[in-house]
């Protein structure tokens, strides 16, 4: 229905990408959105090992002919991990389209490139994207203040970064953060983009892993219904407010807090896929984007896109070209 | 050009906004911008008596026989104003455009409303909105976190708040904070606006009334240099970078701060006064928005108000239908 920059770099169908997602981005919701026409990528990260992420490529491939990518995430870590292991099962796999984020991807361009493999870097500053842009990924995905996770520490609106980063950029920009409706496709692609990625719409899907009450959650909450966390420690992350974000937040602000006082409460992923999995709310933080907001039932992978998709259609078809009056002479 | 419900409520030619603003509202860029077919609102409040504010008006209406409004701004003050009196002017003056803003307009309305005065509400909150138009305001003016001045304390950046707005408001919205360009003004209609209000890009204007190394800093600033002062006081205020805003938001993080610490370096209003009228930038503190980020030169209201008619149009007649293919049968 879009043909767009984004479409036409990577052969994918729609202009809707479902970004990595730790715990969340498995072969069952990858290949979903695939099936649904959309970018789907599977999250290397949620594989202990190398040798588990050639499985679940595998698995996502059994259940879609569609292409999909892999997300990988380079963070520093206490206990390393071989990111150059699950770059050679990415490039040996024959998956086409890879999503970095976290560091800079420069010591894993030339094996991509090597193996035909686009890359599509995540980045939180017009600066970061310009400099990934300039050592040759295909694409940027620009995460706005609004997104799910790790916003950065300029809290850069989306209505702001996304045309900033357009004006700059000359590869495809895939707008994030803040994006869950048609609406959100039709601004994104007005401000310069070429796709969108909606992360938290896609976790309230059927085919998302994580347990009903976040789902159930996700549509009962306002665009309000979200914090930010260890802005203290430079290290922000956007969560769904409950008890826990609250406290941990409360905390922070208090004089000379410092992490070890929020560690435990914090305790990173594991707390997050142990809400995802057992569906205590309060068990502790999981992240959500403020596009909760704009999100009011669960549906499956094909009606999120197929929504998205109309009602993008009929703003631009309806909405705007109705608002635009033809004045071949100028009104006064 | 543009017809949405923002011009048939208000009777204005084009759907943008230079919404009121302390010492920059003036009768000549009131008077200006309302001359390039869009909405100005002199600011009630520069004028130091009611009687000043009667000939501010019929100032800008010897600039001008064009509609405009004016902006009635509520705040508490140590010192009262008689805000009933400059109510009283503006309705006697045959002004038929007033924006509220500062706090809850109910007292106001019916004296308004028998004068025949449609009342713009700004609101930082949907559900500050929603209360606005069950009081009977004739539209909304929805100030995301991107915006110079108050954004309020619940940070939803304006690709959220405009769509979660237009979702549940049934009046006109005019979409305010990020946007300073056609691709801002496309996008805020694709999110349901049907109009944009722009502050910061009409500070940068051969008519407005500030210094102009206060316009070229502006032209020169990147969306990154605004910073948020008085989140410590439940008072937000997003203003320039400059030495005594970075200052201020230091002490006001140090334990324990208090407002009078900080009361000499920000010195309210006079400070920006002293800016924007001596040109000293770092003379005190000066109230800008991300969109500096997007405001690349000063040019006339006229100019601007062309520009981001046309951008908008090209965007919206080109790259949007350009974008979006014709599938009468489905592609699989």
């Amino acid at each position: 229905m879009f043909r767009t920059p984004f479409t036409e770099t990577f052969g994918i169908e729609h202009p809707i990408v479902c970004g990595g997602m730790t715990f969340v981005g498995t072969a069952e919701l990858t290949a979903a959105v695939a099936n649904a026409g959309a970018l789907g990528l599977l999250t290397a990260l949620n594989s202990p090992t190398p040798e588990d992420l050639a499985l679940q490529i595998e698995r996502t491939r059994e259940l879609t002919d569609k292409p999909f990518g892999v997300n990988l995430t380079i963070l520093p870590t206490i206990n390393p991990i071989p990111y150059e292991e699950y770059r050679q099962v990415i490039c040996e796999s024959g998956v086409k389209i890879v999503e970095t984020a976290g560091s800079n991807p420069a010591p894993h361009l030339p094996s991509f490139k090597e193996a035909g493999v686009k890359v599509i870097h995540k980045a939180v500053a017009v600066r970061h994207a310009l400099k990934a842009e300039a050592l040759g990924v295909d694409a940027i995905s620009i995460d706005g203040f609004e997104c799910a996770g790790h916003p950065g520490e300029d809290d850069i609106g989306g209505i702001v970064l996304i045309p900033a980063a357009a004006r700059q950029l000359r590869i495809p920009i895939i707008a994030s953060g803040g994006i869950a409706d048609g609406a959100g496709l039709a601004a994104a692609l007005a401000l310069g983009a070429s796709a969108v990625n909606m992360g938290t719409r896609f976790v309230a899907t059927t085919e998302s892993p994580v347990h009903d009450n976040v789902k159930k959650q996700i549509c009962a909450n306002t665009e309000r219904d979200s914090i930010l966390v260890f802005r203290e420690f430079h290290n922000t992350a956007r969560v769904a407010r409950n008890s826990i974000s609250e406290q941990i937040a409360e905390i922070s602000r208090r004089p000379g807090a410092k992490f070890d006082d929020i560690a435990e409460l914090a305790s990173g992923a594991r707390a997050r896929e142990r809400v995802l999995t057992n569906g205590d709310l309060e068990d502790g933080m999981w992240w959500a984007g403020q596009c909760q907001g704009l999100i009011d039932e669960v549906l499956s992978c094909a009606e999120v896109v197929d929504q998205v998709l109309h009602e993008a259609k009929e703003i631009i078809q309806v909405r705007l070209a109705g608002q635009l009056q033809e004045d071949l002479v100028p009104r006064d």
